[in-house]
């Protein structure tokens, strides 16, 4: 995809380090007014909100591990790279203010390769309000590493963390679920396809969703402004991109309950569903695992049910019990079965 | 290195990501008030101190590209990558209190290689206070990935930017320059020794000094403190991690002001000047080009002066011109030559 080494590509080493930072962040604008220095200096200042905590968190993204280039424009992967980030910042009940973007990259990249992923983290800051305050940006020996970590704010009241569910609270979930996960089994078929056929024209309209949620992610950036307005609290959160069945299980642990979890609840797009039943695969199996959905699962009061029931962006999925009864799926034909996390990239199943 | 794959070395892959997190960070301890939340959620809290400016740096290090593990210790590394960030943290007047670790590494290294590093990592974070809020460990196909992010703090009168130097302030460098880049030197030199003879017994006795520098480098945490105990604000500061005349070049181009520069005034220890004239190395050259010094490069009033002249820590190595005067190197001989930036690792040249 970059072996082109046409005239009208700019090699990275033309610009040098220090013009390849500045020709790479020169457009990024400041939105937020709690930052005062952005790129520039030895580092970003920024000037908190009195009253106001601040939350942080951090991901890296591997070529070959994370992404695969022949498929993920680089473009699309600058956007998902960001959502990734600000995802855990919307799981705390915060909304995100600024990220830093540190990039290793070898020189089969072109400057416009770059310009190309750039383009994505600046189209995602701006549509999520966001600025980019400083990062680095090195060479790899091989491929592509992004490691971006993002700030965000949230008032002490509204913060949320893992470890306050409590028995008898109700289990909701965000969105839908499995589809970036059957997204990216469609991609890597039209990859084989495209191996053995390169003039094969890939039909993907009956798989669009699928492909969009595995391709262009959007982080929840409503739910936490949706939770203020329905004027809900939740007891505990945490967002689900590593599969659901292995987020329950850190939520019940972080707050020593138990779960039922209800199989016939589990929100699906039609798509997800046509296609496991075209793939045999159990969607179930797809929803609890798949991972990359980037939605968030949170738990309430039972008491705030009729806030959220009608509510066309939250499914409530089960309630916790007691530490002692485990965490269990119900399944539809009214079977209990221990939920283990078995994500689909884990190195190791967990229970 | 790492090809032994004796018994008592532990696969990454057999304590799986979450597990293999928890096992590196579990011994991490909570220094600062403003830490509300560490390691275990989606992201960490952070309760910022009333008046203060948050302060936000990163830095990324690739194996292969800025360090080699034929002959820097795990540990060490893991040592210097904290002290990389803090350095950018020092260099606003700020003090650090929060970094994050983010890690791709490649299944040959067992977990008890991850354990070295993070032993450097912990080591660095208990001798300057500094809390690990955070991170990420994922896997890498071929090498050592290291990301950081660092969080300080600093009153909004104290914090110092590149861009506040003015004509005739005088332009103070600390400690001594040049000695890590000897210490790289000396140690590619042993490499290949080793790599012809691997009975040789190397004598770095005579460079202890510059190898402490390369593999043991210290970020000046005592200079924030000492430049307040002295009553002095900087009008400009930057850390010359990259090199003197870069860096240089940086303060003169963000203030709008030329320098004067004056070669007899660089500090060297003298195991640099030893070890230059034994490389037949220009010392100034070395001094100017070299980097990975950590030291900080600051501007201050000439009524300052009396403050600093007498302090061992300080050197005032020239002062600030107008602009249209340029930015020069007096030397010894009195001659008047522009300085260019010309990093060891540069990609290209700028002027």
């Amino acid at each position: 995809m970059f072996e082109n080494k046409d005239s009208e590509n700019t090699s990275i080493s033309s610009l040098g380090e220090f013009g390849l930072i500045d020709h790479l962040t020169k457009h990024f604008k400041i939105q937020n007014k709690t930052t005062v220095k952005g790129i520039g200096d030895d580092a970003a200042v920024l000037d908190p909100e009195e009253g106001k905590q601040l939350v942080v968190t951090t991901d890296m993204l591997v070529e070959g591990v994370h992404f695969d280039l022949s498929y993920m424009p680089l473009k699309h992967l600058g956007y998902k790279a960001v959502m990734v980030n600000l995802s855990d910042v919307y799981a705390m009940n915060a909304l995100p203010s600024q990220i830093t973007v540190s990039i290793a990259v070898s020189n089969r990249f072109p400057v416009e390769a770059l310009e190309e992923l750039y383009a994505g983290i600046t189209t995602a800051c701006e549509h999520y309000k966001v600025d980019v305050i400083g990062g680095d940006t090195t060479s790899s020996t091989t491929g592509l590493v992004i490691s971006i970590s993002a700030i965000g704010t949230v008032s002490e009241e509204k913060i949320t963390y893992r470890n306050g569910a409590k028995e008898n609270d109700l289990l909701v979930v965000t969105g839908d679920l499995g589809a970036a996960y059957l997204g990216l089994q469609i991609l890597e078929r039209e990859k084989q396809v495209f191996k053995v056929n390169p003039n094969a024209q890939p039909d993907l309209e009956p798989y669009s969703y699928l492909v969009e949620r595995q391709l262009k992610p959007e982080a929840r950036k409503d739910i936490p402004l949706l939770l203020s307005e329905l004027d809900v609290k939740p007891t505990s959160m945490i967002d689900i991109s590593d599969g659901l069945s292995s987020e329950v299980i850190h939520l019940c642990k972080s707050s020593n309950v138990g779960c039922n979890l209800y199989e016939d609840k589990i929100p699906l797009d039609p798509q997800v569903i046509a296609t496991c039943e075209e793939f045999k695969m159990d969607s179930t199996t797809i929803a609890l695992s798949g991972g990359e959905d980037y939605e968030l699962l949170f738990t309430v009061s039972t008491k705030d049910f009729p806030k959220i029931k009608a509510n066309p962006h939250l499914t409530v999925i089960g309630h916790m019990t007691h530490e002692k009864e485990g965490m269990h799926l119900i399944t539809r034909a009214n079977t209990k079965i221990p939920i283990i996390a078995r994500g689909w990239n884990a190195l190791t199943e967990e229970d």
